[in-house]
């Protein structure tokens, strides 16, 4: 079956390169107004592909904002259904002049494809498309029912699919979805991922006097709501990088001791890390590998403080408003209303004198944390490590992917994150690529998964 | 003569008040680029008042930055010598919205000109101009020789006045400077400033990552430019107010008991000053007056903080550069110099870890205090107990006017501070403003300062 498989692969390599390489030709950049029309254009080619792979019904499904596509084969009643997530859109190609080739004119160098979106997430999630065209051209019919679910809006939001999924959770029911927006941990090492950190993103805004002030003049007696918010902020986080706000760790989940040992099997080097980062030191919490700070610890973060005069030159102001926006990042167990009302304490608690301030809560999504032991994953873990001769490492991300929240949320079903990116492909930034070998690996992997799970081993 | 002085007033009262408005429209922002043609502009108009006034000679002198002004009228060979002092620039008028009238298109309500540079210090320096035009129109020549050395980057740190000053020492050589930069103690009490708070300005840069990083891939591990700038300027002041660098306190001269006790008799009443600035608590040192924490203390203030982003919605960056703009105002007898190193040996120290940090000192001048007993001083103070009917009170203020620095130490002469602004003048904030009367008043007392030290008594 396989042998099969590899052979149809082989056999159409080059189309299944041109069709991808048309794909990316669509500068489908989601944020941008004046790409509207790419956008749609992207939206009619995944249609299209779903189309061709045999999906029995197809749908582009207008919303307030960017299409959706759906696309459904479920003619194996006695089996499995799947749910395929990705997304068509793509982040903004500037700074332009950085990139080596123009970001809308795929190319192939030294086996990687450079494109905007190549990696994030076009060229990812073509893997499931051409998996399941592969599947059935080989048997004529799919191991398993199949549901895509493709959205536009992934690098502005997300909004038109969160409210979709939310109202048709009947229509899209299912046993796994499949999401290919990750990436392996390292070239050849298999990887699923776990977890995600859940995200609290907040702006807090502090008032001292009810207009600027002169420094001269009122400087030594006159609150400084800038200065006043510094003190409140500095509090938030020790020195040695313990958030302080009340409880905050009351509900932390530690992870085993079983998974903590296989990250410190991983193959990461902190003094590489660092070096890529290009920082002078780490930081964080003491007595925490690395990985596990960045995957199952809460962070605080501040992003930006806004108030007083930034421009060039001086500007001696006492800032009589000043509002920094922050961001914790939130563990399995940790509740989000829970750490927004320890924020709010925080807060309350701490204002220094002089000061007003006030908390505006602007998104909040819990971590996701997916059971090892469901089927799915089993049988994912068990294709992966065939395909690249070794076990399967089960890792987690330090960010959030609001869509896999809702999945196992709304739809109560568990998330294969199964990505075949990697760390330098440069999502978001210049010379964005995706390694061919990678692309071929992924369809091989994702059709491999769906024949095994169809079978119920 | 006064009777003559205020006929003259009286019937120029509208030209006056027209040739004013006209100079505040002209938006002369030093610190910003994109106004150095409106910068010329105001220099040119002061050249051309100057002019006017009956100056023999009048001079737009070029800097490496903004234009000085220059006018003397020196036909008086036995009579003292006054130089006047003012500047024509003016700060940046953002946060835009909060003018109920737009900066530079001033108006008259309720008695008072509301317009960016109204009080500081277009309108005030503009007195000397009308007080000396008056006193020539009325007896067709002046009692004292005066010299005019206006300038145009009193807001952006005063750098080309400062050169021209020290090299031109023969040039500029007066018994009494003039400086209308102040303002009165409150309605109706005639003030004269006798003592001026030193400015330390700097921009502390903080570097952590090479790059910005995305907050849930880093966040944990990685450090934030920004919150270790907010951990570092967090340290530079207790909760109480007291400054924390190394020996900053070391030459601070405390007030004489006599000069304390003067000011605790002035009409000051806390709980008014803190409505008028509207803040919920005044802050600042425990056991000082307010009017000694503010004219005779040291103090520590952030302005404004660079880097991450501030715009609308959320982006989860940990910044990997913020710079803060910050200062001290200075009191007498403490050292720039020192408390430059101090600012830079504490931020070395106190830096947190994975950050790398950098001072710039952009401006540095001593505090000031002027003799009472100088027969310039002695004489304002008659006058201005005269106009308003009751004892002049000394106070001193807690800005920087560096020129008044330089004067007294290259000139080696006093300084008469007699301001006719009033606290409420939103001096560097939006709906500045400078009543309608004290602009009148003001040049009625500088027209009879002039007569009384051209006479002697």
């Amino acid at each position: 079956m396989s042998d099969s498989l590899r052979q149809y692969l082989e056999s159409h390599r080059q189309r299944i390169l041109d069709e991808l390489f048309a794909f990316l030709r669509i500068p489908s950049v989601s944020t941008l107004p004046e790409h509207r029309t790419d956008v749609y254009k992207a939206a009619g080619f995944v249609a299209e592909s779903l189309q061709a792979a045999g999906m029995d019904r197809v749908e582009v499904i207008e919303t307030e904002g960017h299409p959706l596509v759906y696309g459904e084969w479920l003619r194996a009643p006695d089996k499995p259904t799947v749910l395929c997530y990705g997304h068509y859109d793509v982040q903004p190609p500037d700074p332009l002049e950085e990139w080596t080739s123009p970001p809308f004119e795929p190319v192939i160098r030294d086996g990687k494809i450079y494109a905007r979106g190549a990696s994030d997430d076009k060229g990812q999630m073509y893997m499931h498309i051409k998996a399941v065209e592969a599947l059935r051209a080989i048997h004529g019919s799919l191991p398993v029912n199949v549901k895509f679910l493709i959205e536009g809006e992934e690098e502005i939001g997300g909004a038109s699919i969160r409210r979709y999924l939310h109202d048709h959770r009947e229509q899209l029911r299912a046993d796994a979805a499949l999401v290919s927006d990750t990436e392996l941990f390292a070239p050849g090492i298999p990887t699923l991922c776990t977890g995600l950190r859940g995200l609290l993103y907040a702006e807090i805004e502090a008032e001292g006097a009810s207009h600027d002030l002169h420094s001269g003049t009122y400087g030594g007696a006159a609150p400084n709501a800038l200065f006043g918010l510094v003190q409140l902020l500095a509090e938030a986080k020790s020195p040695d990088g313990v958030i302080q706000l009340p409880g905050v760790y009351d509900d932390v989940e530690v992870p085993s001791e079983e998974e903590r040992e296989s990250w410190r099997q991983l193959p990461f080097d902190e003094e590489v890390f660092r070096q890529e980062i290009g920082a002078p030191a780490l930081v964080g919490e003491e007595g925490f590998h690395v990985l596990e700070r960045l995957w199952a610890r809460p962070t605080f973060e501040v992003h930006g403080i806004a108030g007083g005069f930034t421009g060039p030159g001086s500007k001696t102001v006492i800032p009589a408003r000043a509002t920094a926006k922050v961001s914790l990042r939130l563990v399995p167990r940790q509740d989000p209303e829970k750490v927004r009302q320890a924020l709010e304490r925080f807060v309350a608690e701490r204002t220094p004198k002089g000061i007003r301030t006030q908390v505006r809560v602007t998104a909040a999504s819990p971590a996701v944390l997916i059971d090892r032991r469901h089927p799915a994953i089993q049988i994912a873990a068990q294709v992966l490590g065939e395909l690249f001769g070794r076990p399967t490492v089960f890792t987690r991300a330090g960010g959030s992917v609001p869509i896999v929240g809702q999945i196992t949320q709304e739809l109560g079903i568990p998330v294969v994150m199964m990505g075949f990116g990697l760390p330098d492909d440069c999502l978001h930034a210049p010379n964005e690529k995706f390694n061919v070998e990678n692309l071929f690996l992924g369809i091989e992997a994702v059709a491999r998964f769906l024949e095994r799970y169809g079978a119920g081993r």
